[in-house]
């Protein structure tokens, strides 16, 4: 499972957009808080196979690698 | 804006995925409750318009015109 606190460190790339407490501040940005972990990976892993596409995520994704992701995952699904 | 109550009626498709309160019984399935209504219709008419593909949700799509959208939209950010 992921690292909750390496993610917390790792969202500082997506606070801009999904909110500091993962909560996003606009009605086309995903809120992620609360989400589910496993669904968070998929979607992380297909922006950055291009399975799905967003020229934002496109742009962030290549710096993530599978810790990365693991560890978003479990922070994000750790918010309220 | 979308409809709640005609949104909660066509979410009868949605419950067995998405969970009867919008927050999913599988962790690669998302939660929907309190969700942005414009990053809803955004995927929902991705998945119309095969922009974005799940083969689960290609099946369901196709019966959904824009006002079940909306109203869907409106039902699942409406939710806590």
């Amino acid at each position: 499972a992921g690292d909750i606190e390496a993610g917390k460190a790792k969202a500082a790339l997506c606070n801009g957009c999904h909110g500091v407490n993962g909560i996003s501040p606009n009605d086309l940005w995903p809120n992620l808080a609360g989400q589910k972990s496993g669904y968070l990976i998929k979607q992380l892993k297909a922006f950055r196979d291009n399975k799905r596409n967003d020229p934002m995520m496109a742009g962030i994704i290549k710096s993530l690698n599978d810790d990365d992701i693991n560890n978003l995952a479990a922070y994000y699904s750790s918010l309220k």
